[in-house]
């Protein structure tokens, strides 16, 4: 029985509040790194790890939970240092003052700095066999570094103020937002062990799910509302960001997340066709999408 | 026969020089990340893991350079982000312009943010055993992570303008100084996979030499001259940095660089002991400290 996404959330709430602690040593920078984990995240990404764990058999132990709750350290740094002033110098997330606004720019830096580097111990510092250590260790440095998701931060620096066409748009989601997504669903086929296909099955439904996200992220960007959104909305205009609707307009944006959306549903028909499994968890993650 | 500390560097450089841009996918952010890291470092840290590796008799191949390299793309992570305005607020480093005044402060985030997460990149991306990189993986996060490099920035930002006493301060250096090229020993042994008490002493002549590299750094911003550091000097005294000199005098300090120098040749003497191998490739990386 897979777990819902709230029961996955909660256990992995009350798994980072207990555990950052014990690696943290000096007590400002303890609280501005726990002040933005704690900040109210979805846990989408550790969700889909241990989500696909469940769905391909395996059993989610705490070694299995730290390795996965390690992707929220490492995205929770990377909207720290998005948010800093020298990058798009937000005040708002998720209903709150970015940390900068609550600890300043330099502590806000070392927090950041300091959730990178622990997310790469907890993928270590956990009970599971080597060589899948050392596997999630590669695949999430190449997921998150500078042929990934820094290299997507810095395109998105360099394209403002520039029109980008819709296959250099995609590129950029892929590395700034699809790389990290992709990986949260890989991880579960490499703590579990699986063939190259399912694994290449698990990559290209979390490659889908992720440019989804993005094109639902810059569409609500338009539609919503800063209460709704937990952060400001409109932005994107405003600083000649490079986005869907504005590329393609709303319409245009809504019929490419739909095709990403069935990239991915036929991503999840080829994975139980290749495991003989039910991926019907998946559901609950596509949901996400409502416009 | 190991090689000496001039070969070693100019090993490293070679290295970093042609295996950077097979890993960095946009162009400024690439030239960004390779300006610091071409900048003109001594390549100390490298260079300690690989004489290492040599005196204990391991062969210095291409999975182990890789593996050893990493500690200077973390290196000069740290660099970077501790010269940013929001951190120190430097100018000059290594007698250049900082990333920063050259690329600005968002794109030096992410070329710090890209280093570090490529650093542990390398230290897994090679053909060493699983188990050794992943030792390696996690020996780097915890040297480098929030109870070690940044808890020692952290500790600083909080410590100025407040009179540390000698142990806070040596706790402090310990950290963020002194952890890092405790690791650049270490991993030595973690390559030539050696036993848990030769590891533990050449930790513990990396942990003093550490200490003595900070002492020595605080001394020569006293001692030296811009031109001879390439570097701005006399700014620890303006910024109430806690250092030796500003809380035991040029003198006492002095003293305690040689009590920390006294410790590693100790540790040098046993690891000796405990392999029957000769540890005076040690000599010409303690003979740096010159006052």
């Amino acid at each position: 029985m897979v777990q819902t996404i709230s029961e996955l959330k909660s256990s992995i709430d009350d798994y980072l509040s207990d555990h950052l602690v014990a690696d943290v040593d000096q007590a400002t920078l303890y609280s501005s790194m726990r002040y933005s984990l704690m900040a109210g995240g979805k846990r989408l990404r550790p969700a889909l790890t241990l989500a696909t764990v469940e769905m391909l058999g395996g059993t989610v132990d705490e070694n299995v939970i730290h390795a996965a709750t390690a992707l929220e350290l490492l995205h929770t740094y990377s909207l720290i240092h998005d948010d800093l002033p020298a990058m798009d110098n937000d005040d708002l997330r998720r209903g709150k003052p970015t940390n900068h606004c609550r600890y300043g720019a330099g502590m806000a830096t070392l927090a950041g700095d300091g959730l990178l580097t622990l997310a790469f111990q907890w993928v270590t510092d956990n009970g599971l066999p080597a060589a899948i250590r050392a596997e999630l260790t590669l695949a999430l440095a190449q997921a998150a570094g500078p042929a990934g998701m820094v290299a997507g931060q810095a395109r998105d620096i360099e394209g403002e103020g520039h029109q980008l066409d819709l296959d250099q748009l995609r590129y950029l989601h892929r590395q700034k937002t699809g790389a990290l997504l992709r990986y949260a669903v890989l991880a579960g086929g490499i703590i579990t062990n699986q063939s190259r296909p399912v694994k290449a099955a698990l990559a290209d439904f979390g490659a889908q799910f992720g440019l989804a996200f993005q094109i639902y992220d810059d569409l609500m960007d338009v539609l919503g509302t800063t209460a709704q959104m937990g952060k400001q909305v409109h932005k994107d205009a405003g600083e000649h960001k490079n986005t869907y609707p504005g590329l393609l307009g709303v319409a245009g944006a809504e019929e490419q997340l739909h095709k990403a959306l069935q990239s991915a549903k036929a991503a999840q028909t080829k994975l139980g066709e290749l495991t003989g499994r039910s991926f019907a968890g998946y559901d609950q993650f596509l949901a996400y999408f409502k416009l």
